[in-house]
C-alpha cells in the first residue's frame, strides 16, 4: 500500500461500537465505571476491531532501529556502534524489551530502518534499510523526501504483513544513538514550543552536554528550515529513518484497524508525523506512558493522548509498550470474561434496576 | 504466631541487600536508571527476599470479606447481601478480581472473615469467620477488642500458611458492602482529616446519600471515641472483619518477608492499622493504585507511599493489586533476565566505563 492510499482508508473509530462496549461494561457484576481506564481501554479496542467481545491472542512489539548522523556533533553519551549492538542484543534476547515483552506474552520483532552497519542477511531482523544511517542534520536535511517516502511506506508495508499474520495488538518502540535530538527537532517544531523546553536527557547527559544539545537543534532547525506544516519536510529534515519508519507503521495499523501501543518520546515523535499526515489515527493510538523525556508530555498533550503509566521510564525500544499492551489486554479480557449481574445472580443497585 | 510475636518478629529491609541489587541493575545493557520505577521494585523485592536474583513462581490474591453492621443506616448503593453474592461470584469465577488474577497469573483466595451469611463448610472458601458481620458502628463499637484481636490473628496465620506453600508474592483485596465507611472512619482518626475530606461514594453514592453517609461516620465516631493512639481500639470500633483480616495479613507477611501489593482505600485502611501497629511493616508494601476513594490519597501520603497506577479504579477485591503485581514481576524479570553489558558485548558511556 502506498503512502496516498492509506491516507484514503483510514477512517475515525465508529461511536456505535463505543456505546455498544460500553452498555455491555455496564451490565457486568461491579458498580458502573468502576473498572476507570481498564473500561475505556475495552471500549476503545472493541470500536477498533467492531467486536463485541473481542480477544487478544497474539501480540508483537516491532523495534524500529536507525542511526543518526548528527551523533558526531556528540549529542550522546553513548557512541553510534551502540544502536548495532543493541540489535545484536534484541537478537539475543538480553535487551529490556526482550525481557518486558516474554513478561506479557508479545513477540519482539527487529526492523533495521537505517543502522550504520551491515547485517548479515540470515540475520533475523526485518532487513529494510534505507541507507547506512541519515546525514548530519546540523549541516544539511538528515535524508531526502525521496528516502524518507520510501520509509514511511516500508513501515506502511510491515503493518499490512502483520494484519496478514493475525496479530490482534502491536506495540513499537526505538533504538537508536542520537534519536532524541532529532526527536526534540521534530517537537519543537510541529508544536511551536521552544527547543529548550522539548530537549532532555536522552541516555543520560547532562550540563554541558545538555546545552550543546540543544545548541545543535537550534543549528538544524535554522539550516534547514522545516515547513511545521509539511511533515514530509520536517520528517526528512530533522526526522530518522526510524522515526519515518514508525510513522508508516501507525498509519498502516490505523489503516488495517490493528490498536497500537505508543512507546516513549522519540515513538511518539513518530506517531506524531503520522497524525499530521492523517488526524484519524489518533483514534489506534493508545499511549503505554509518559517517559522523562520532557518533549513526551508535550506530545501526548498536543495529541489528546493521557498515558497510562508514569514510572520514570527512559529506556525506549518498546519497553513502556509491552507494559501498556498488557493493561489493555487486561480491559479487553474484562469485556469478554466477566459475569453479567443476571448470570451471576447478584443483585443492582435499586436504581439500576428501576 | 500470636500477635505479639508477630510484631517482634518484624524487621526493617536491609540497605545492603538494596545497594546489591542497584549494582546489578546498573550493570545492565540500559543507561543507569532508565528503567524508572520498574528498577525500584526489583530492588526492594530482592532486598525482601535477601536475594541477588529472585524469581517469582507462586502469586495469589487473597481476598477478605466481611460485612458491617452500619449498612443498616442506608451508607451504601447495594443492599448488604451482595456481599455473599460476590462471594459466590468469586468462586464461580466470574468477578473482576477473578478475570484480573488469571490475566497476570496469580491464584484468588477468598477469606470469609465475617460475612452476614452460612456458607457451605464444603464451598472452596477460606472459613474464618469471626461473626455474622459487625455491629452498627453508628450505635456502639462494630465489635469487640477479643474479636479484633482474633480476627488480625487469623490474617497473621493465613500469611504463615501461604509462606509455606512457597507463594513469592501476594497481594491483598476485600469486598464488603459497607466497608468504605468503615474504611474512611478509620482514616479520620488516625490520620486526623476531616472525616468530609476521607469520606467518597464508595459503590457509587452521591448527593444526599453521601452526605448521610459522612454523617453516619461522624455519629460513629462521637458514639465510640476510639483511641487514634490504640490501633486496635480503633480497628475494634469503627473497622470491620475483613479490614482486620488484612491487618493481620499484612503483619503476617512482613514477619514471614513476603512482598505484599496492596489494593484500594479499604485494603489500605487494614495496612494501616498494621504500620501503626508496626512501622517497619511498610518495607514490605508495594502501593499498587490510587483509586477514586478521596481517602486512599491521604492514607498514602500519610505511609509514604508511591502508587503504580492511577487508572481511576474503584472496585476493590484486589483487582488493582493484580495489576501491581505484574509490574513488580516485570522489575524482577528485569533485574534476573536483561544481559550485562559484558554478556552482550555492548559499549558502555565512557564515564561509566572510566
Amino acid at each position: 500500500m502506498r503512502l496516498k492510499e492509506a491516507l484514503g482508508v483510514i477512517q475515525p473509530v465508529d461511536e456505535e461500537w463505543l456505546e455498544k462496549a460500553q452498555r455491555r461494561l455496564d451490565r457486568l457484576t461491579k458498580p458502573v465505571g468502576s473498572l476507570g481506564r481498564l473500561e475505556e481501554l475495552a471500549r476503545r479496542y472493541s470500536a477498533i476491531r467492531e467486536e463485541e467481545r473481542p480477544r487478544i491472542a497474539k501480540k508483537a512489539v516491532y523495534v524500529f532501529a536507525g542511526d543518526h548522523g548528527v551523533t558526531q556533533e556528540g549529542v550522546s553519551a553513548y557512541p553510534a556502534l551502540v544502536t548495532a549492538q543493541m540489535v545484536g542484543n534484541f537478537l539475543s534476547g538480553g535487551a529490556g524489551i526482550n525481557v518486558l515483552a516474554r513478561h506479557v506474552g508479545a513477540e519482539v520483532r527487529v526492523v533495521d530502518m537505517g543502522v550504520a552497519f551491515e547485517f548479515s542477511p540470515s540475520l533475523p531482523l526485518y532487513h529494510r534499510k534505507i541507507g547506512l544511517g541519515t546525514a548530519n542534520m546540523a549541516e544539511g536535511p538528515a535524508m531526502g523526501l525521496t528516502e524518507a517516502h520510501k520509509a514511511i511506506e516500508t513501515g506502511i508495508r510491515l503493518a499490512l504483513e502483520v494484519k496478514e499474520e493475525g496479530f490482534d495488538l502491536l506495540g513499537m518502540g526505538d533504538m537508536g544513538i542520537g534519536n532524541s535530538t532529532a526527536a526534540s527537532a521534530i517537537t519543537a517544531i510541529i508544536t511551536g514550543e521552544p527547543v529548550e523546553r522539548v530537549t532532555g536527557r536522552g541516555t543520560g547527559i547532562s550540563g554541558e552536554a545538555l546545552k550543546k544539545k540543544i545548541e545543535i537543534i537550534r543549528r538544524a532547525l535554522k539550516v534547514n528550515r522545516p515547513d511545521p506544516r509539511d511533515p514530509l519536510d520536517v520528517l526528512a529534515k530533522v526526522g530518522g529513518f526510524e522515526i519515518a519508519g514508525m510513522a508508516g507503521f501507525a498509519l498502516g495499523c490505523a489503516a488495517c484497524r490493528i490498536p497500537l501501543v505508543l512507546d516513549g518520546f522519540i515513538c511518539t515523535a513518530g506517531a506524531l508525523i503520522a497524525r499530521e499526515l492523517s488526524p484519524d489515527v489518533e483514534d489506534y493510538f493508545f499511549a503505554s506512558h509518559c517517559s522523562q523525556e520532557p518533549g513526551h508530555r508535550v506530545l501526548l498533550r498536543r495529541m489528546g493522548l493521557v498515558p497510562l503509566l508514569d514510572l520514570r521510564l527512559r529506556l525506549g525500544e518498546g519497553t513502556g509498550a509491552c507494559l501498556g499492551m498488557s493493561l489493555i489486554e487486561a480491559g479487553v479480557r474484562v469485556l469478554d470474561e466477566m459475569a453479567t449481574f443476571e448470570e451471576a445472580g447478584v443483585s443492582q443497585k435499586e436504581e439500576d434496576i428501576a
